[in-house]
């Protein structure tokens, strides 16, 4: 695994003041933009649109009137540092995108049953960025849609129907990939696994399993997770089971912001490619270039048979797409049946992507977020020194995950207090949220044009929060639980917390309700 | 069933040069549009692309590099007059509809986690044009992901799995919904009906099981399906089955644009309520007033439980919708997850699908579609008075099949004159494709703006080839079947084609294969 090193940089960060906001853009009032107040267009939400579909922060939602780079702005003009929009990968509205869209909108916006030189242009370039057999598109709607798509092409060319997924993984919305999402059908009420779907641990070297208190090494957790897949795949032979796939994310987002051990798809792809199934690397939330290189499988050596990739390919523009190799396409054409996808592959999609791959290319946005990164990450570990809150910091480029935990020892989650820590960060308007099966992982993952200056801004809040948190902690005379101040809070569905029961002992118990000036006690994560 | 009268006008119709083909804007050439020739597109297209993804006219496809209104325009400039394109629901690149998209992309393109008006605005425009109880909308990105999300809702509502669905029926490319697709799902080699389907067999009054000949009424007709459907529920009690789910096009656009015998929802949706299941009315190809009316299920006078629409929704915007009931929404919302789709809902799409409820509104497309629509009716039964290959004529506004017969008593399909007809179009610059388990019905879904200019262009057209054709059925000089002229395609996913044994004593073996003037043998239908 070749993470890029960090540097030792040393910055100062004493007051906010010094962070340069954004200033608002000479263009109409957002007030103008407004067609209602926030109250009635919260109503007619409530009114029309279905309640599963929840908002960040719910009960006092942020109304976001427009965005520029890594910053969003609310009906006041308030700026927002944008932490966690990973789809508005090159920047909010980034004007080179937003004009090739507005270019070829003017023209056509038709499907992919007529010839587009937008459409064979992309499909060139973005598997020129593939090793070699990764060579044949197929472009589509959503990071769903693509992998539903991949499963279909994995089962078309095995003639298998099962399919391994890992503890904590979320691949979509749509029927069979809530059957392969963890994160999700386990919280389904009434919901059971599928037959045809197997379950491996979360390879979190950190939590997991198998993790570095109990390996030697990096190598050695990666080598245990494999032979667990191993397993899976025997025991799913011994019920005369067929694995059609196995898919992974190539580092795990919504399982908590977790890097791969070494080796790990190396040794589970092997099990997988012996029992006649494929490997698909769904990159729809680490792909282009967001962890330093353009596509995450590629730290740990390996070629997947199927790879899908999705949100930061159109900067907010649905679009995504699939690409597999010539010998799965032909299983999937000798089908039968042709793929239709109305608006996939459109060229105005295509325009979008396009723009997007220049903007990467252009800004040298790679390089720039491994800088950052290295930056961000290099500040978290010196937190960690002072911290004992912070039970793990990882990550690469600007994929990173802040482990709370409670206990460094038993690594009880601090689920609380990271929904406190979000919370305060949007009052110091700052967009933060949680990942992982207990909500306990702060995640980091900004359009890509986040910049040194958004680091300090970030590492002075965070630290500031710190700081209240363990005066506090010290202080511990108050009685009330933090539990009480967010279980006000009645939305169901949570995204990030798991079924950890949460601290009888903990620090969590020591931070009062009163202490939350805000009511933002309900964030979700995804 | 109150299909809007025909009127009786008359139009004259000598000539083609009489049509007003749109002449080509004081653009920059199109040649100048192109990034490459059209055979390095091919090429790339070949190579980079799926095989699956197939191309309409794909021994000579065409290259489209502009669109205005219902004309589409090739890389030489040609205009096409767009008869099949119903996703540029408003007109090929609307100006109003460029204008929204292009000035919210410069505001902001985010996701629904943060309130904006643009959603709120849209919801409660489009639950208004609703019956009342459904009032509730998720916002997704196509019309797949919309029937995907209609069978979640429909399942976690009623606790059951078992989904009837018609035959010939499509209803999307998502796993879940070729399982509910027999139009594809029999076409997969080696595929079987899953046990949770139940297939009802299409409804067709001029064709299906129950027809014109063999009932007195279209009302007995609706009733006879009826009641095949309460044994379908029947059956599948007595085999401990449940069903969650009967769902259906309010007018059957790929199994043959086919409309609904009179009452046939009403008794349908009576057995399949008593059965416990809930009615998806899929108006993704139908809605938005093609029809005549905003919602072709208001022809049945029923009320369904969950409504999916998709492609004119944004007029080439991958944007789709469900709108279904509080209740239901409530069900959903208790399944204990919550449901986020990282583009439905975001403000651009939301401005394009605001623009594209404006311009139906402003410039009365529903109304122009009826008079349009009426006018083609009424020339089309004028042919078919003198052509015995068309075997019927259906339709009401703009959605209108032309089904093309051998023997008018056998109803024997006349699938490879159809494909000759579409192929004799295309020469005159006139974009037709077929549609029905045979192939042999030519589908009219124009963009709304065509205009009864276009309806004489095309009627002058269809006329001179159904000459021809008869010329030469006359003619009986020739020996070779047009068969053999087809032959030369290799595609084996003709979306059109059936399985029923081609002309052995038809029409078609009349036609010799050096009539076809053009190499274009292959299309599709979908």
């Amino acid at each position: 695994m070749e993470y890029p090193s960090t540097t030792t940089t040393t910055i100062s960060c004493h007051h906010p003041n010094i962070v340069d906001i954004q200033k608002p853009l000479p263009i109409t009032s957002p007030m103008m933009m407004e067609k209602m107040s926030k109250s009635e267009t919260i109503e007619l939400r409530n009114k029309h649109v279905g309640p599963s579909v929840t908002l960040f922060f719910k009960k006092n939602p942020l109304k976001i009137i427009r965005g520029k780079g890594q910053y969003m702005y609310d009906e006041k003009d308030n700026a927002y540092l944008d932490c966690i929009n990973n789809v508005a990968h090159v920047g909010h509205c980034h004007p080179a995108v937003v004009k090739a869209a507005t270019d070829q909108m003017q023209l056509i916006y038709t499907n992919s049953r007529f010839l587009h030189d937008n459409l064979v242009v992309y499909a060139k370039r973005i598997t020129d960025t593939m090793p070699k057999p990764l060579s044949v598109c197929y472009f589509v709607n959503s990071g769903s849609e693509a992998n539903d798509l991949a499963i279909r092409l994995a089962r078309s060319h095995t003639k298998n129907k099962d399919i391994i997924t890992i503890d904590g993984a979320y691949h979509g919305h749509l029927t069979t990939l809530i059957d392969i999402s963890p994160m999700k059908f386990l919280k389904i009420k009434g919901a059971k696994k599928k037959k045809w779907v197997h379950l491996t641990s979360l390879p979190c070297s950190y939590r997991g399993k198998y993790n570095l208190d109990n390996c030697e090494s990096s190598s050695e957790i990666g080598q245990r997770y494999g032979e667990e897949i191993k397993q899976i795949i025997q025991d799913a032979h011994d019920q005369g089971r067929q694995i059609a796939a196995f898919i992974h994310e190539s580092m795990i987002s919504c399982g908590g912001q977790v890097l791969l051990p070494e080796n790990y798809l190396k040794n589970v792809y092997k099990h997988v490619r012996e029992a006649g199934g494929v490997c698909i690397a769904d990159e729809v939330q680490v792909g282009f270039g967001r962890t330093g290189k353009m596509w995450a499988f590629e730290y740990q050596n390996v070629v997947p048979d199927i790879v899908t990739m999705g949100k930061p390919m159109g900067n907010g523009h649905p679009i995504a797409c699939v690409i597999t190799t010539p010998e799965i396409a032909e299983s999937f054409a000798r089908i039968g049946t042709e793929y239709f996808n109305t608006y996939g592959g459109n060229p105005v999609s295509l325009a979008v992507a396009n723009a997007v791959l220049d903007v990467i290319e252009q800004e040298k946005l790679i390089d720039h977020g491994i800088q950052v990164g290295n930056l961000m990450l290099e500040e978290l570990e010196k937190l960690k020194k002072k911290y004992s809150l912070i039970g793990d910091i990882r990550g690469v480029g600007l994929f990173i995950g802040i482990e709370l935990v409670n206990n460094r020892r038993t690594k009880e989650p601090a689920t609380l207090i990271a929904e406190y820590i979000v919370a305060r960060f949007k009052e110091n308007r700052i967009l933060m949220s949680t990942e992982g099966k207990f909500g306990n992982v702060l995640k980091i993952k900004p359009p890509m044009v986040f910049n040194e200056s958004n680091v300090k801004q970030f590492i002075f809040i965070l630290e500031e929060i710190l700081q209240d948190i363990n005066y506090m902690h010290q202080s511990r005379t108050r009685s009330s639980s933090l539990s009480s101040a967010y279980s006000s809070d009645s939305i169901s569905i949570n995204g990030g917390n798991g079924n950890y029961n949460n601290g009888q002992n903990g620090v969590e118990n020591n931070i009062s309700s009163d202490s939350l000036s805000d009511e933002d006690s309900s964030i979700i994560s995804e």
